[in-house]
């Protein structure tokens, strides 16, 4: 089977053209078969071209002039979808001219770009946006929603978990991924009415491809006995910030301690290739690839301060989805559980 | 100025009634004006006693049997506040027999028998718990609320900012503390409407001894660059956690990372000033001592699992509020804030 091309919002992010095409190349030294539809401006992207030989006949340009800002309200990007080098790359998988599409743009107007252009799949009311963090076992954890919805219900909930499960399925190869509720507590009494409801519709619902093992609090997302969190946007974002920020304060303090001294100064050194380890695990670039679940398509987004390691990772991921037929699981998952009625049994579960 | 006494739930926390004797008997050796009123078991603590002669002038026992448990429903161990050590010791705040009360019990039990007991002061709506955080600055963080409050309003959170301030002057010396309201980006449009609502009246009230500084992101809470931050309960709960989380999940890959090879394990030796310097940094006993705020009196939760030098710091917390006038700095601040008329101001501020 020969994979369908992926489409490059060649203009998003920090780094712009240069690293997006060298992103892409170096993707394409790990599978030769990937192809590629790069859209934005001609001439930067020739030029970023001529330093990867290999990119030029696995590669089709589509030139445009026109770039949504990184602050740019999504409203107001939304207006210049088919103008702009982001929204005609989500564009191109629309009309089938490309199987996913990857930028490290403005993430809200993306997210507008996608809804619009791609339409939620059958059975899902709102897309979301997942995210890969690190943990101490042997696969990422993936989150969701991570600001693309600032309130959910517990409908949502569901649809996220669904979602959720079907891409950890590809990513962890489990049958069944072991998949929580982000609560501030265990206890089946914790938190909003909408968490209750939608643990109790997750509890219920019988031959879901999960493991649903109810609330997680978020000190332990990253110990490596979650699979899939499941939250609303505004949580999400807070959790996912916060693991940012802790983790990036942790090892600016473990800085400052090993310049301290002398001697801490030369501990360094000797430990060097272990915080080297710790820097390679903790480091972003290698857990790049935000996905945008729900929609008629595959969407990645490429954090904006990616290097060219970071936007090859995001392209490998949005490939992966492609070979592994994410929509179609998503799709066959929400039927099955329209099909048991599931969906409706939300009422009838008494929560006292 | 004598410091009044200070009540001591005794058999509260893991570690139980030898654990919190031996904090305060470590807070007094620090402060030998302290005085205490311990509630528990006698004969226990009269056992606990034995290790610290010192303690025997400055300490009364109160004697009882009940105890409230650790994952007691708030509401059955509310109905034990007159019989329970972690009521009695509350109660004593109330009568006047004790300045302010610690714990290590049940958080949720704690907050209300504090606010059956003591009531909220005159313009507080409700307490909330604050607790703080190391940052990379010279001061802790103070974050509110953590769990106290599942949903605020905005009047609830323009309560919190000021409740905040104010521990924040005590604690840094600072006349006007930099306070910010968590958000999932610094926007004036992002967030919730309470959000939005609270931060314009804090923009537009003058004269409040603080200087607010509008929405931080979760990772930033600890850059140093903000001394209060204010957040319902259900959201500080979360970037708590995942701090705390994310925390340990750090120091655990680096200590995976120091015992894999021989080399970095010469390494981790030879920087162990380094690596204690950290761990000193991120213990939570040194951060220890989480605030009832709001309340008409000085309570104050010691983590269940605190060590007695953790609860020691508790103690200080307590002690230093009240020599420092907590609740009348609180009381001020709002009495001014409601003089001015500020707290009516919010329906009148175009929020578009």
């Amino acid at each position: 089977m020969s994979l369908p091309r992926i489409a490059i919002d060649a203009m998003g992010g920090d780094e712009g053209v240069r690293v997006m095409i060298e992103g892409a190349a170096l993707a394409r030294r790990r599978h030769d078969k990937f192809k590629f539809l790069l859209v934005g401006d001609e001439p930067k992207i020739k030029a970023a071209l001529a330093n990867h030989p290999g990119m030029t006949g696995a590669s089709e340009i589509l030139h445009c002039d026109d770039v949504v800002e990184g602050d740019e309200k999504p409203s107001r990007a939304l207006r210049r979808a088919k103008t702009t080098s982001m929204g005609l790359a989500v564009n191109a998988v629309k009309k089938g001219d490309a199987g996913a599409a990857v930028s490290a743009g403005n993430t809200g107007a993306l997210m507008a770009m996608s809804k619009l252009a791609l339409r939620t799949l059958p059975g899902i009311d709102r897309p979301a946006l997942a995210a890969l963090l690190p943990t101490l076992g042997d696969n990422d954890v993936i989150m969701l929603d991570l600001g693309a919805n600032r309130e959910c219900d517990a409908r949502n909930l569901v649809q996220f978990a669904i979602m959720g499960a079907a891409y950890a399925r590809i990513l962890t190869g489990l049958s069944e991924p072991r998949v929580r509720l982000l609560n501030i507590g265990t206890e089946e009494n914790k938190g909003t009415e909408d968490l209750q409801d939608a643990a109790a519709q997750l509890r219920a619902a019988s031959g879901l491809a999960m493991r649903f093992d109810g609330f997680v609090e978020a000190d332990k997302i990253n110990r490596g006995e979650v699979d899939v969190v499941v939250t609303d946007g505004f949580s999400g974002n807070i959790a996912l910030k916060a693991i940012e920020g802790a983790a990036r304060f942790v090892t600016d303090l473990l800085r400052n301690a090993f310049t301290s001294s002398l001697r801490s100064k030369v501990g360094f050194l000797v430990s060097r290739p272990a915080t080297e380890l710790l820097r390679h695990h903790l480091d972003p670039n290698n857990h790049n690839g935000a996905v945008f679940l729900g929609l008629n398509g595959v969407v990645v987004k490429s954090h904006g301060s990616a290097n060219a390691l970071g936007v090859a990772n995001a392209v490998t991921v949005a490939a992966r989805l492609l070979e592994e037929s994410l929509i179609e699981r998503i799709s066959g998952d929400v039927g099955a559980l329209e099909h048991r009625g599931a969906a409706t049994i939300d009422r009838s579960i008494d929560l006292a």
